[in-house]
């Protein structure tokens, strides 16, 4: 299959080709991260504009390191401090980088969609590091690649994710990444955080909502803890944290109702003692670690598959 | 001409022949960011280091690429969460800088005339990336540049400037870029941001203050807007914003006074809707995203002169 | 003598030859930072992360210049904006910074011990560059290496060090660095900046308080003074700076009752008119600069023993 996408804004419209091409892809570069010397050439000489216009340290850093390990330039722009706290639109910005020679931005956006409007005005490939509640399609193919690797084929795999599925960018690119895979989703958390399909029971194809935690994680191949904003109890969504905790957390006893060694996701960072306890977060079945070294060699694919492909498919 | 200066702190003082001398380096420049792989070893093995103790995007990371494409390493240092806040002298802190093995200092800074001090006291070469409203030296010889490429021989072209020139360092700069190279330069804009060798009617050689921008547009061959600071209607300088709008904002009627195809630029971040309109902006005359783009250029060229001239030239 | 230690965390159970081996390994660096291309390839391939929770520009920028130089990729976390903010746990922010593939890590952070937490906890390599009021070994050893070349063995030798004892993380590095290798150090400051031992009259080996500067600084073969926090005024530990000044800056008739020559040395950033006068900072004694410069050096020789070793002694 030849690769022709020349941005990453969501996989909600990927093909099962396209998913399965970045996680053989992921593979290569988990090679590579292993070898005594982990540098790769393949984006010599060209610059990868890593705009941040929201927080964030480790999917920044990541991007970074794996930029780094495929040779190319890097270069850092956050919102604070840059002219985008000088009034200038998001598309000048854009537009400039671009005009400096980016060969492809990373964007991170507080604002859903905003990867979309730059895309359509600016000619280097972009990447969606998280916009708003709607995507964050690296997150989506590194927790495949993690699962894919402990259990094998996902066909007939049931996965849940459990939390705040209602704001959560990273829930909405697991679906959209594992369903083409052949899992089945069951969602948990508190209805006030479940987006209307699901708790209106009619949920997508392949999905499920079920409101009781260990029922959901009954006989369960693997779970996602999804992080707990505390605004959302701010804003009324729920009685308190320790009541969430109670009902929703991980705790070793809820773990144990999925299937022998199934296991536990988080995409980080994690409150412990909130929505996973610490002995769950550090135990034997927790892949937290493995998510992140593994969201290097991802990030690695994309950059080499949309910045690297023509050079190194024409040799 | 062989290249005898140590640093660029304005340009006020330069010949035509370090000006041609600049923009010759530049137009390598641009042939080696137009390779597959842009990269050239001029810099290997220095460093550089970018000292912005005011804050910036673009000229920073557009010293950064240009920094890395010539194979230097960069580091940033920022004013905030620098040693600069616990109290040290700015002379100090240059020195450390030095003494940490720069070869090579950017440096911008707030008040008029700090990369002078500085540069009397060190021995790497440093390089002024704006100093209050004194000088931007680097963008005077971008504009220079990008009015070449677009015009040929400046030599009795017409050059507006229009906008806030009273506190502008980017006025300064292109007025000593393009007048040594042949250009005449009208001024515009309100008398309050004027400064008063030109509102006093004793206009420097080869410029001029035109305070109605229709009539200093008819006819000219290129016009630069200045980005208009809204700290300066607070200050009492403008009646509101809207007013300037009306009376000196670049609209699509007004730049079509001009000769046809005259180029419009401004150093950017802008305000669209301020000082030029949306359509103007990213309209077929602008040259806003050139600007940014040989900027990269422009600074390569002084990097290497500084930096990488002595031992490339003796081989 | 084969390199054993992981970590680099306090100097206080090193042995003296492990502080010698230090030492040569700067000589040896110091030689590769002044070739003309300052570049050696021990590092290529791996990854340092510069993780500083405490702000800092000199601490960071001299390790980042020495991975760098090293050929090592370098990637910063700052506290702010960083998941830090987020409430994840240390352990975890570090574990996650691992996972990452960070092959070592350096790290700031304002509470003494944390440096040991996390290096119990982690594999990666982990460099202290200050923790609290607890230790600096990195400045402790540059301070070594710079004094040994002014001065030659170190046996016999007495230094002062003069100012904020009780606070001071350099303080207690340059004493658990020097008295190894023979030297004797007098304290001097005021007894509310003096900890309890020397203040009660039980000083450790080799080391002695004496309050009068002038007394202290007699026939002395180098002085280093500390940085006066400010904030010690506030906390009532002083009566006032003009006072600290008064009786403990190092004026320069002050410095000239050591033996001739002999060196002042501050660990920066300097309050110049309050612990050190400016003719004294940047006079013909003053080593201030020098630290700097070798302090890239050591940096350079503890991240090559760290990180560097096993494949380049294998061949």
């Amino acid at each position: 299959m030849k690769w022709a996408r020349r941005h990453v804004l969501d996989t909600d419209d990927w093909s099962r080709e396209e998913i399965d091409r970045v996680l053989e892809t992921t593979g290569a570069m988990v090679e590579v991260l292993e070898r005594p010397i982990r540098k790769a050439p393949a984006l010599r000489g060209k610059t990868v504009i890593l705009f941040f216009a929201e927080a964030s340290t480790r999917t920044r850093v990541s991007f970074e390191l794996a930029a780094k390990a495929l040779s190319a330039d890097v270069t850092n722009i956050a919102a604070s401090g840059s002219s985008v706290e000088k009034g200038e639109t998001l598309w000048d910005t854009v537009r400039t980088l671009q005009a400096l020679g980016g060969d492809l931005v990373v964007m991170r956006h507080a604002s859903s969609g905003a990867p979309y409007f730059v895309a359509e005005r600016t000619e280097a490939p972009l990447i969606n590091a998280g916009d708003g509640w709607h995507a964050h399609p690296t997150q989506g193919l590194l927790d495949a690649y993690t699962l894919r690797s402990a259990l094998g084929d996902l066909a007939g795999k049931r996965i849940v994710i459990v939390g705040d599925i209602l704001h959560s960018r990273v829930a909405r690119s697991d679906i959209n990444t594992l369903v083409p895979l052949g899992a089945t989703i069951t969602l948990s958390g508190p209805a006030t955080l479940i987006p209307v399909p699901w708790r209106c029971g009619a949920p997508p194809r392949s999905t499920s909502y079920e409101p009781d935690l260990d029922r959901a994680l009954d006989g369960a191949d693997a779970v996602i803890a999804l992080r707990l904003q505390k605004e959302r109890q701010e804003g009324g969504l729920l009685p308190s944290l320790r009541e969430y905790t109670r009902v929703w957390g991980l705790s070793e006893s809820r773990v144990a109702k999925m299937r022998p060694d199934a296991p536990v996701m988080h995409p980080g960072p994690m409150n412990e003692g909130v929505e996973i306890e610490a002995a769950v977060a550090h135990g034997a079945r927790s892949l937290v670690e493995r998510q992140v070294t593994n969201g290097v060699a991802v990030r690695m694919a994309l950059l080499y598959l949309l910045a690297g492909t023509p050079s190194l498919e024409e040799r």
